[in-house]
Parts: C-alpha cells; sequence; structure tokens
C-alpha cells in the first residue's frame, strides 16, 4: 500500500516509516522538524543521539536496500500538503503533525495558541486535501486517550449506545479533556468525524495511551536509525521519564498521589496498531474510533516497577513524589476503558515488565546525556496560578535535588 | 454593573449594547467591523441601512443622554484584549466576537479555516485575559443550538446524568455539529469548559438556536439605532430570510423537505437572556449551558407562518422548496430540546406568531435594498460536492427564480 507518514520525523514518525517500509508497504512522509525545534526551545535534547533526516533515510537504504520518500515542508501550508498528496496519492495517511505535548501546551498563551492552531490547521488542511485529491484514502490519526479524561463510567471506543428519557442513540462519548494540547485533539477528532459524516471520508481516530520504549525490530539493526527519546518534564511521556530518571540515579517522581491511572502501551505495538489499523480500514463515510492502549497502571505501579527493574539490574532507585501535582487532574479516579478492538485485529501485546530490562540497559548507553539535562527533569510548568503558588512554597527543586 | 461586549457592531452586539445601557449598566465593547465586511465579501448588504459605529453612538447619546464605550480592535490580538480588559476591568463580558455562518464557513477551505482559527483565538485570548486580569468576571458566550446536532435522544442544557454500564456520573452532552462554523463554537464550549474546571472561572455558554427580528424597545427609538438585518443566503437565518422574501414576493424556499426542526428565538428575547444570564452568575470554577430558544418549528412550520402573516397584510405569499438541501443534515429527525433555566430565571418569552407582521411591517420600508440583492438568498454554497452537483443537475436558481 501507499502509505503517507505526516510527522515522519518524531518518535513516532520514524520509526513508523522504517516499519511500514520493511514489511514492503510504499512509504513518503513529511515533517519540517518542529519537535527538535521545540525540544532545543525547552533547552533539552533526546537522550538518544538522533541523526538528521538526510542521515536517517540514507541509513535505510544502506541497511534494507529499499528506499522512503521524504519532503521537508510545512503541512500548515495547504499548497504543501496538495502538493505532496497530489504526488503521491496514498491509500492510507498516518497524521502524527501535531505538537504533542500537554506541558509545552500550559506554558502560556503563546503555547496554548500555537498547539491549538497548529494542530487544528494541519487536520484540516489534510482533510481538505484528502476530500479533493483522494476521497477513498483512510486517514488514521494519532487522538490520545486523554480527549476522554476521567470520568466516573467505563470508556468505551469512541461511541457508546444509551438510553436517554425513554429514547435510545448511539453517540459520540463526551470528552473532558485535561490541557490545550488535548483539547486540541478532541478538537480534531469532532472536525474529523464531521469530515466522515458530511464528505464521506474514511478515518481511524486512534485514541494512544503514553507510548515507552526505544527500539523497534527494525531501528535495532543500526544505530542511525534509532528514534528519539525525550525525558524531560515536557515531552518525555510518564515511564520514559521514569526510566531516565533511574538510569541517572535521580529519584521517580509522581505527581501528587501518584494514583492517576493511564493506558500505556510499548512503541512495538504502537507501530503494529497503526498498521492494523491501515491493512483493515473502515469503509467510506465511517468514523472509527479505536483506544490504542495495552496495559493500565497508575503512576506508583509504574514507579515501582521500575524501581524492581532497575535493582534487577543493581541499580539503586528511589521514589519521591513531587508533593504538588502542577496539573490540575484527579488524583484518584476510576478508569475501566476498552480496548479491545485491536486486539480483535491481531495485536499481540507486549507486556511492560519484559520491556523495562531492555529500555533500561539502552539509555545506560546515553547516560551522559541524560546527566547533562537532568535539570529538565521536575516539573516547572503549572496548570494553574494555584498550582505554582502551592509548589513554589514547597521550594520542589531543591527538596527533590537534594 | 460593568459589561464589556465583544462583537459590539454585530446584529445582536449592537441592540444589546444599547439595552443593557439603558437598564443603567455601564458597557463597553470592541469591535473591528468583520461582519460588516463579510457581508460586503459575499456582494450582499444588510436590509437596514445601518450607521458607522461612530453615528450609533452619537445617535445612542442624544436620544438617552447615555454613553457607551467603545474599542476598535481586532480581538484576534492579545494585546489588545488585554489592554481593553485592563482598562475596563468587566464584571461580565458577553463574547459575540465570532464568525457566526455555517455557509461562510463551508465556502471553502480558507472560510473553514477562517472561521475555525478566528474563534478560536478570539476565545483563547479571552480566557487567558480574564484570567490573568479579573477572574472573578462572568463569561457569557454565544454558542449555538447546533452544537449539539439532531441526536435520537432528547436534548438537556448541556449536561446529563447517565447510567453506563453499572456505574453513574453527570457528563457534557455530546456534541454532533453540523458544519465548520458549528464546530468551532464546539471547540469554544470545550475549551471554556476546560477554563472553569483548571482555573476556577466562571461561565454561561449559551446554546442559542436562529434568532429573528430587527427592532427592541431601545433601538426603536430613532432609525441610526437599527441594528443590522441579514437576508441572503449566508448570514440570513431562516426566518428573517423567509421574512424578507416575503416582502418582495420572492417564494419562501425551505431546504428539501423542510422537516427541520429548530429553536427559535425573538431578538429582544435573545437580549433578555443574556441580561439574565449576567444578573445571576455562575459560581467560581462553574460551567453552564443554557440552552437559549423559545419555541421549536420546523421549516415548513415557518413558512406557513410567514405566508399566513403575509396574507394578513395582503401580501400574497408562495413557498418553494430548494429541492436539493445544500447542507448535509437530517431533513427527518427527533426534536426535544429543554430550555427551561431561563424561563425559571425570568423569562417571558415572546411569540413568533406575534412578532411576524411587525417583521414584515418593518422590512416593506427596505423592500428596495433586499431587491437589489434578491440574487444572494437562493443557495450557491454547498456542503459536499455530491449535494452542489446535484443541485447543477436541477438548475436550481433558474427553477425558482421563474
Amino acid at each position: 500500500m501507499r502509505i503517507f507518514i505526516a510527522g515522519m520525523d518524531g518518535y513516532l514518525g520514524w520509526p513508523l516509516a522504517v516499519y511500514l517500509a520493511c514489511k514492503g508497504h510504499e512509504v513518503a512522509g513529511a515533517d519540517i522538524f518542529m519537535r527538535r525545534k521545540w525540544v532545543k526551545e525547552r533547552g533539552n535534547h533526546s537522550a538518544t543521539p538522533i541523526r538528521s533526516m538526510r542521515d536517517r533515510l540514507g541509513a535505510f537504504r544502506e541497511v534494507f536496500g529499499k528506499s522512503i520518500a521524504f519532503h521537508v515542508g510545512d503541512l500548515r501550508q495547504y499548497e504543501f500538503v496538495h502538493h505532496v498528496l497530489g504526488d503521491f496519492r496514498p491509500d492510507a495517511i498516518v497524521h502524527l503533525a501535531e505538537q504533542p505535548s500537554a506541558p509545552y501546551s500550559m506554558i502560556d498563551i503563546d503555547h496554548a495558541m500555537f498547539t491549538q492552531t497548529n494542530n487544528l490547521v494541519t487536520t484540516l488542511n489534510l482533510l481538505y486535501a484528502v476530500y479533493d485529491l483522494c476521497p477513498d484514502c483512510h486517514l488514521v490519526k494519532l487522538g490520545t486517550m486523554g480527549e476522554y479524561g476521567t470520568p466516573n463510567v467505563p470508556i468505551p471506543e469512541g461511541f457508546f449506545t444509551i438510553e436517554y428519557r425513554g429514547k435510545t442513540d448511539t453517540l459520540p462519548f463526551p470528552k473532558q479533556a485535561g490541557s490545550w494540547y488535548h483539547l486540541s485533539k478532541v478538537h480534531d477528532s469532532q472536525n474529523i468525524a464531521f469530515a466522515c459524516r458530511s464528505w464521506g471520508l474514511r478515518s481511524t481516530d486512534l485514541m494512544q495511551g503514553p507510548v515507552y520504549g526505544i527500539r523497534t525490530e527494525e531501528t535495532q539493526a543500526d544505530e542511525r536509525l534509532l528514534t528519539r527519546f525525550d525525558f524531560g518534564e515536557v515531552f518525555g511521556t510518564a515511564l520514559n521519564r521514569f526510566c531516565a530518571q533511574a538510569v541517572i540515579g535521580f529519584p521517580l517522581t509522581p505527581y501528587g498521589k501518584g494514583q492517576q491511572k493511564r493506558g500505556f502501551i510499548n512503541l512495538i505495538d504502537s507501530m503494529r496498531c497503526i498498521e492494523l489499523s491501515i491493512l483493515n480500514p473502515p469503509d467510506r463515510a465511517e468514523y472509527r474510533v479505536f483506544n490504542q492502549f495495552t496495559e493500565i497502571f497508575s503512576m506508583v505501579d509504574l514507579a515501582q516497577a521500575v524501581k524492581e527493574a532497575g535493582e534487577k539490574m543493581g541499580i539503586s532507585v528511589q521514589v519521591a513524589h513531587v508533593e504538588v501535582d502542577p496539573r490540575v487532574e484527579a488524583e484518584r479516579h476510576l478508569y475501566e476503558a476498552d480496548h479491545q478492538k485491536l486486539l480483535d485485529l491481531g495485536l499481540q501485546p507486549h507486556r511492560m515488565v519484559d520491556a523495562l530490562e531492555y529500555i533500561l540497559r539502552d539509555l545506560t548507553k546515553y547516560k551522559d546525556r541524560i546527566e547533562a539535562k537532568k535539570e529538565h527533569i521536575l516539573p516547572t510548568i503549572y496548570w494553574s496560578k494555584e498550582k505554582r503558588e502551592a509548589a513554589a512554597g514547597l521550594r520542589l527543586r531543591e527538596v527533590a535535588l537534594r
């Protein structure tokens, strides 16, 4: 199949391109390297020393004898989107070209505005270009489990059938997202569902949980193929952050009581879920939602698992709760979320507990790079003035770094 | 109270400023006259010959001996929003500063993008400025009943309590909006609810149905105080459009079968609802939703009512269905929507049937202005290529204008 990856330079985009190309698909992608810029803007870097796209593409060709097409360009420009899709005429598009960090979106109004407009504009451009050029193309969109928030009822996969005052309907499950970033994904989901209803487009919206891991089978073949690995407060996902902390002997820092539960997924499984979505497209006019995670853990569960894995390897791991959770979120809540549809399509999930040792071992190679930026791990971005003031009172940073 | 009106030059904004100032409130507002520009861009004009803001403000001072403060500026610029709110420190803000037309948003990608980014950015600016400057201020936001779409269950006022798989929660009612414009309001609602949850802001989101009418008690005092009255396919609301058609002997044109039902509200009641919301603010951190309409009619009900009112005045009124509904929407559907909360606060609704004669009589004065732009009444903007093609096949325009 002809698969276009919007945002091919990112944490998911690059290993996905390699994975799909190795599976025999014809892969093309675009990126303007914003993720590299944002991480640099925050003063941080990837734990893994990632190569330029030119080097990555060259290494891929060298190792696998295949090519991936790549376009440098800004997907906020409709002319660019129209041009690259018109050229390539994909059967499927995987849309990863968004600002993906909740803390980044909460820095200030400029970052909030950037996140929401960037994500909205990119998605609208893709919808219009697909409708104009290749209306049969399947748009696979990366959403987030965070769109749902933490309701006190089980979370279905996108839709639920309810009876209300004597009538019945199947409705989109209500969204209660917890940051400007998560809200941007809610806006996207709404826009995409409308394009499917009105224009007959087809789309799979993947409500993904936090992804963890570094290596995939394919990128393991050559260090130049490695994907990025962020470990700071802004772009590091919870488990990746904990692993990086463990490796440099920095205490793991669940926020608040650490009872927040989320659904996690291994990078390898994330690639496979996207492939399964592509191989099993929805009908025309269908807007389909899959919840893309494999295991639910609380933050203290995660910390405990990393601690145990570290100790098996002879690393002593401390856990020190960040007393003031920088986010406005429920610290105790129900979390019963369906995640059956991708299993039904054939997903065979990896277990987190089996992956931790590999992640820690890999990261040990990049210990110095993590050490060099360890001041970027603890939270400095707060969801509200109240949170910021409460944290300032506690002099968090000094206490935890002692 | 100190009330700031964002979008003070529009159909609702201007009579609202006059109404609230006459009630003794201190009123300030801002606008950059975009509505005038959009209507002109589409080649149309207001049926009522509206004055410049300078003339309006002068006439108001002359007639009522009071002042309304006004700032020309773009609410997409945070510095401007921050400046005017910092100066005025309102107790309440009425946010009307959005592109309000579904057809306008469906013209092409540029209009879709403009509508969604304009509305999103303006609302985010107001939220950040309120949080920074006057977090106790009550944000009264004009949403639309169109956010809900037409589900097969009754529509509550914003939230519903449901049991799902043995658990119970009160959740936002799902949204299934029918245009990029309606979706922009859904995005706003999501963003505002988040700001209330996270920052402790207070807001009332008014899910308003189509508004009809021209005069309010106050603007009746002097013709220079008249608000605009749009009657074209782009900015004319259904009933206003039908009244304009009746006055020039143009057949009323329900779309498709005309069984689409909506909740309507008189301009006078709309002003009163906004006032009632302001006088009864929600608590801090509360995001409150009122459904703001008074009577539900189908499009054929409306056409019939206008026909009868016209005939009482000796105007012969024809009804000619536009065979292809230009919108993608359910032409037959359930529509049971609550609208109790504003009644509980004291709203005494006007009945549409009593208003029609006044509207028709008023419009008769501006018959020539409607006649001059009658080619802008029939639909030319289609929700999808399929709709456009179906309509082209029928040579709609020629048939209906015959």
